[in-house]
């Protein structure tokens, strides 16, 4: 069980609602995926024009703990704005701080970051920051109150999954609140390391919904996530250069 | 449905039987890993010595593709002559050739290996040749009969995982009769790992039975090994260096 | 060559001072290295001490560049007043920022050493800020006047290199102020690595001082830094999954 | 100094002579790179056409020690018979048996380079078959009189450099003779590798000559060569999590 400010949750998988290739798959994704968590950008909302068509339509909205994100926003105002609009809609059970720094890799900005975690805090939201894997930002992070802190696998939709096991196991080992490993994601695979590692859950969208089947591989990352959760809980053997090795490895060279 | 020689499985995880803290827990973690077939190293049956515990007895080996191995034997007659003796305990439905080249390392003989197989095969037995990683000697062990290749992940009880993933894939792609991986696998996302290359199953055994909690461990095991294959069929996104990238990764330098 | 500030240097590599298992070894290292700039921590000064023994006594400074660091800060502020310090005391060409924000992993605290960089800089001084490899950090300190940028290859101490080869490419990509590959630098390879993927030069203490053998290890540092930046120039091959491929990886699994 | 069969080489770096842009620049690459080893295909030698223009041609064969190998045979016979031809040819210090098992990778055939190495050594050649990183072939390389072995990196002109380090650490642990590491060398860092692994010697042609400017990346070579060999002769500090960290990291997830 997972519990992020006074939600609690079954399902440690995060998945996000973009980039289907119709709402019907979109659906049967988050279906099979079991998800208790569903982001989406506040962007995408068209909280003020009713007459469009809402993306989050042939979801029972009900059924899930929302997680909209400030996607777009460059600076720490700007996603508070964002946040805002967001609760006023009425589909903000959390808020996915989300401030992109660098256009071209989509890297988050650390200090806007922070600014706009701070500040979501205390006008009382469930906060859970998009960060960089560095870790003592991510301790400033737990500082400044974020309810989870979300450390980046990869750059957003690159699919290369976990680049620095080392910092994201820092960042676990460091910090109080949970950790949801968000971003890069590629398949199932990062999400079992992701979550070998001790993470206490991954969000993830594009791995699935750009997959050549959605819906079996919101099944996979399903199986993947459990996987990877009971593995980290079973507690697995050490590693050796070989068997009859009288100690583990040291790594000195491989 | 994976079919090697004559028969087909619905588990894609082969079990190991050896090494677990006690025959009880050893029963709970074939059960809930799924498993369809279970390995032993025949030297293990004591076949002669009726008196002496059967360290099978917990489990209802009827309902199993029993995969004997040649552990011990340094050379292809003797691992022959291993079969055989597997094969009149009529606990044998397919064999798998083990041929330990190195007391170090416990890594394969290439050689006996494939002289093992070539024999085995024309006295009719359903051959499963443990191997490197070696390309060009999975083909001949294609070649030479086997009905499936067991490429070694890394060395036996080491739990360092996949390490030459290339080498695997190659395998994978040239080969017409199942691969499946075999030894070095030491956590859920290992087996991810292999499964995701196009593996048609893998065979593990420390893992398991010598994680903290092997009974968790095998349903991670069994959960990594759907999760892995389902990923496989389901079509990965491509890697890219980040997501506005026109095109893919081409791996100069990351 | 290379240019920080207004001073150019014809090594690639900056050497530490510290922890050599003695000052003969210390001066040997350093000119077997061949670098230009040295580094050491402002504390070991002993400023205020004529009568402690100097730890740099046996160099002849006048021979390089000076860059203390203000190791043992943990704020902007300390880290300003450590710089002054090193400045009256006269060696200070350049100046490390350095202020670490978690005293287990010794990693930097992204938010101060922002704050001390643009400090110093307003202040007048050549600024190298040791960071973590946070992609847009890395752009804001540029942005804050940086003369140079120095992210961690991995924690200081550490002797695990090169982690997040993607990170450090993606910094030296975005910045256009020389980027200097800093901390936990463990072989002659890590520099190598640091060096190919473009990084203007390598910073590194440990490697060196407490291998077996520092003077040698000195030498390879030395050669691995020129190894590295003439690979880098010289325009390496792509990488292929084999020979025959006709085009190059594009790594969707290996 | 490095030492094979009789002959003994000041470098450690054999250098291929195909697939340059032109002679002159195959002749500046030698040169620069100061190999004492040259490598060739017999099959390029037009031994027996001496109208045809001689690839060697502005080389002083004389200063260097030649390594002819046997590419293009498929069996052990056809490698004994390009052997005799190179010796025939008077371009012959030493063989190395290639072998390829399969013409998609380029990946060598284990039996028949076994085979062909005990054949070459009865008839008194120096031998160093070119193998994969097999553990136990190499073992028996060696038992077969190879007076080195040249475990691949990686497939033949795929650049993809070490891949399998464990692999080739165990090698030069359980060998006698020197072990070079051949195939797949792509950049200085992979040289720097192997050279770290304990390896005697590398051998490389595409790396340099298909580089963007190959001289300059011969010398790079040249000095990874010499980075490495004295990295690992001065004996690197250990790879720990964190500079604080109380012992070495014991590789349990990272």
């Amino acid at each position: 069980m997972l519990t992020i400010g006074d939600k609690s949750f079954n399902s440690r998988l995060f998945l996000g609602t973009g980039k289907y290739p119709n709402f019907d798959m979109q659906k049967q994704a988050v279906d099979v995926s079991e998800t208790d968590v569903l982001t989406f950008s506040v962007r995408r909302m068209n909280i003020f024009e009713p007459s469009q068509p809402n993306f989050l339509e042939k979801l029972d909205v009900e059924k899930y703990s929302l997680l909209p994100n400030t996607a777009g926003a460059k600076t720490a105002e700007e996603a508070v704005r964002t946040a805002k609009l967001a609760n006023a809609s009425g589909l903000c059970d959390m808020i996915k701080v989300e401030v992109i720094g660098d256009d071209k890799t989509l890297l988050p900005d650390p200090i806007e970051t922070l600014n706009a975690t701070e500040e979501l805090v205390k006008e009382g939201y469930t906060v859970l920051p998009y960060t960089s894997d560095d870790v003592v930002l991510a301790q400033r992070l737990e500082e400044a109150g974020a309810h989870a802190v979300m450390p980046g696998a990869s750059p957003i939709g690159s699919g290369r999954g976990i680049v620095n096991a080392l910092n994201l196991s820092l960042i676990i080992e460091q910090l109080t609140v949970p950790v949801i490993v968000d971003a890069g994601i590629g398949s199932p695979k990062d999400v079992v390391t992701a979550m070998e590692l001790g993470g206490d859950g991954v969000l993830l969208n594009t791995a699935v919904s750009a997959a050549s089947d959605p819906v079996k591989m919101a099944e996979a990352m399903k199986l993947a996530t459990e996987a990877g959760r009971l593995g980290y809980e079973a507690g697995r053997i050490p590693k050796k250069r070989y068997a009859t090795a009288s100690s583990p490895m040291e790594g000195i060279s491989v």
